[in-house]
């Protein structure tokens, strides 16, 4: 017995769930240096929104909890070891992929004031600031809720009743990671971060991912995770961009074109595999019907929403009319996936295009079918950009069930962008 | 990190399977004060019987290993707590169970030299001495085979690998749990010690059938455990005592009377829960058919051969030819029983007469389906008093497939005690 750890323990007040900056997706960080370099002061709110409402979190969770979580957060600054590892390390093949100023900024933030105020079962939480202090807040955010309501629900169970809890959910993750191991030359990343159980389990998850698949686990997107077992950090970039873009956008031309300013900026910065398009933020058909043709020659698409084997279609066929070879381009799936999807897509794509998976949710965070009444299953829960400078954003994915923003301007990008008849699918997590 | 119990950790020659002398079923050592008191100066053989030849114990475990742990266990003595909680416990109701110079004894006590040897796949280990000393060896063999055939197996399994090993065990466990508490007025008993998977094993174990079941996990044969634990610990006598005493006997009459000797000594030292009758040893019939009538008069049956039900109802009639009601009385299963097995002799016997369970190898050692190959299921191991002062002992047991002892004393045991057909039962743990 270890009776000084065990004191210092007694001491924390709460038992902290985000305890690091960079305990975020690397892919923040990316975009945070962009917005940074490009729109730094861009003033933002960003909204926690829950669409699985059936999940009253104001009456799972403490609002005096929720607060000191949130207050801990913003008592958080880079360490010198993290400040360090970004400074220091390789990410995506290249060296110093943080400037020195973005650094030297990143080291003096704290994150901004929020506003939380209790609305019927739900929680009204916003962020409001510039976008690079603001965005900061999403993951941890989600994180913090995801893993209070979680603790509201093992709270109640006794002590061995736990280890089997935990003892299953394990059960469930190896087989799955049993049945992809089967897969030659798979490659899957985990991007589980926001909605996950909890900073633990994720970690464990890694771990488990590490050791079942070896080399086809390409890393992680949570950046503390990276550091502390030395992976690959993973990640490029976000619906954020455009929609902040689009907001800001002045008359119907300039929107029309804010998607590919975006990505003008971005290829300034980035190469290789860094350049991904994501194309759904208001319809991937027509995004790509527009691109200008020197987007073609970017590495890959990230397929986000909508039934993924047609959204990989699509971008197969854009890529062969505009002259690209599809089996040196890259397609990234992340949106919903699950073994079975994995396996699915898998056969369906392999040798046609080269494929990489980005699993979230129902990696680090399945506890489905676990507890009576399911009350560990994850739900849908996002932190989104919803005005910037004062105008509303919007949002229409490849599945309207996604969508967001004002019903008029929602109107408006629609005919802006040329989206016609879509596909509701159930948005699960 | 506690550097010192890491370093205290790391001076550890061996990792000890068997760390203390109670570490063993309590019954053991109610045995051996009666022997100590009755027949201290017999000199008694035991021998380890690997039943499930199929298992090649010498190919698994390495002899100097084995010789390590059984060196370990020969430099352990009673400690002061250890001989302060058996002096001072209530057990079975009674302060003093234990007396004062069976405890110096006992205080004493280091066990007897072992003679192990490699034959074939298997190994010959043997040990001699006087009979009190010899016996205490049964129990730390069997658990150091049992759990150096489990280290060899996991020796090559990965860290996720086993994490996902235990938590499937777990699971199999919890849901037997889950299935008995659906039972009410269950009383129920550790009795896997001597084939457990592991100590540390047995203990989980023990917690979760705590947390689980409540008062209705009434304790465990473990002393060791019931003392960390604060349990009761259960048990009362096995066929030892009658197989010794029967090879000790003069002559044919000697030898039909040896079994109700055995018990006549028994009655004088103990009453109420620990007058239990364990009649198979020659057959449960004849033993039952040929009683005197105080036997009746004890508090129960223990049934651990043969089909259970059968045995049961056989009991019950026997109890009730004697002018007994059933329902005053006790029967203890604790043969091969499964969470299955135990609800269905539940099912037909509750409210017909008391019933407990003592709950072995399938509790504590449950593997089984777990690894490829099944290379951790449990197998049948046995270590048995094969001669007592020259003399071969014999078993013949309600189950022809447990029997024992050389042929020619096998058929004369059968006619002295009037066993004719019986049914041949897979004999699995």
């Amino acid at each position: 017995m270890d009776i000084a750890t065990r004191v210092w323990n007694h001491k924390w007040k709460i038992d902290p769930i985000v305890r690091s900056l960079i305990d975020t997706d690397f892919y923040k960080l990316l975009m945070c240096q962009s917005v940074f370099r490009n729109r730094r002061d861009t003033q933002v709110t960003f909204s926690l929104i829950n669409r699985t409402q059936s999940v009253p979190l104001a009456k799972l969770i403490d609002e005096g909890e929720l607060r000191e979580q949130l207050d801990h957060i913003r008592s958080l600054s880079l360490s010198r070891g993290e400040s360090t590892w970004l400074r220091g390390n390789t990410f995506y093949g290249k060296r110093q992929m943080f400037r020195p100023d973005f650094m030297e900024w990143f080291e003096g933030l704290r994150l901004p004031a929020y506003h939380l105020e209790r609305v019927g079962d739900q929680y009204e939480l916003t962020f409001e600031g510039n976008w690079p202090e603001v965005m900061m807040w999403e993951i941890p955010a989600l994180a913090v809720l995801m893993e209070l309501r979680g603790r509201a629900v093992l709270h109640d169970m006794a002590r061995f009743e736990l280890q089997v809890l935990y003892a299953r959910a394990m059960t469930k993750l190896w087989e799955k990671v049993e049945r992809l191991r089967t897969v030659p030359e798979l490659r899957i990343a985990d991007f589980g971060t926001r909605r996950r159980h909890s900073f633990l389990w994720q970690d464990w998850c890694v771990q488990a991912m590490l050791e079942g698949l070896g080399p086809e686990f390409v890393g992680t997107s949570n950046c503390l995770i990276a550091k502390n077992r030395d992976l690959e950090a993973i990640g490029t970039n976000a619906h954020e961009l455009p929609m902040v873009y689009a907001a800001l956008a002045d008359g119907d031309a300039a929107l029309a074109r804010a998607p590919y300013d975006v990505l003008a900026d971005w290829h300034e910065e980035h190469e290789g595999n860094l350049r991904m398009i994501l194309p759904d933020t208001y319809g991937t058909e027509g995004f790509l019907k527009r691109a200008p043709d020197w987007l073609a020659g970017w590495t890959g698409i990230r397929i986000d929403s909508g039934d993924p084997a047609t959204g990989a279609e699509v971008a197969i066929r854009w890529w062969q009319e505009r002259g690209e070879d599809p089996r040196d381009k890259l397609i990234i799936f992340s949106d919903g996936l699950d073994e079975e999807k994995i396996l699915e897509l898998y056969a369906q794509f392999a040798g046609r295009v080269r494929i990489s998976f980005g699993w979230g949710t129902l990696l680090t965070n399945d506890f489905r079918g676990l507890t009576p009444g399911d009350r560990l299953a994850p739900f849908s829960l996002v932190c989104k950009a919803v005005s910037a400078d004062g105008r509303p954003t919007v949002k229409l994915s490849d599945n309207p069930n996604k969508a967001m923003g004002p019903v008029e301007e929602i109107e408006r990008y629609k005919r802006v962008f040329d989206v016609g008849q879509q596909d509701a699918m159930e948005v699960v997590v």
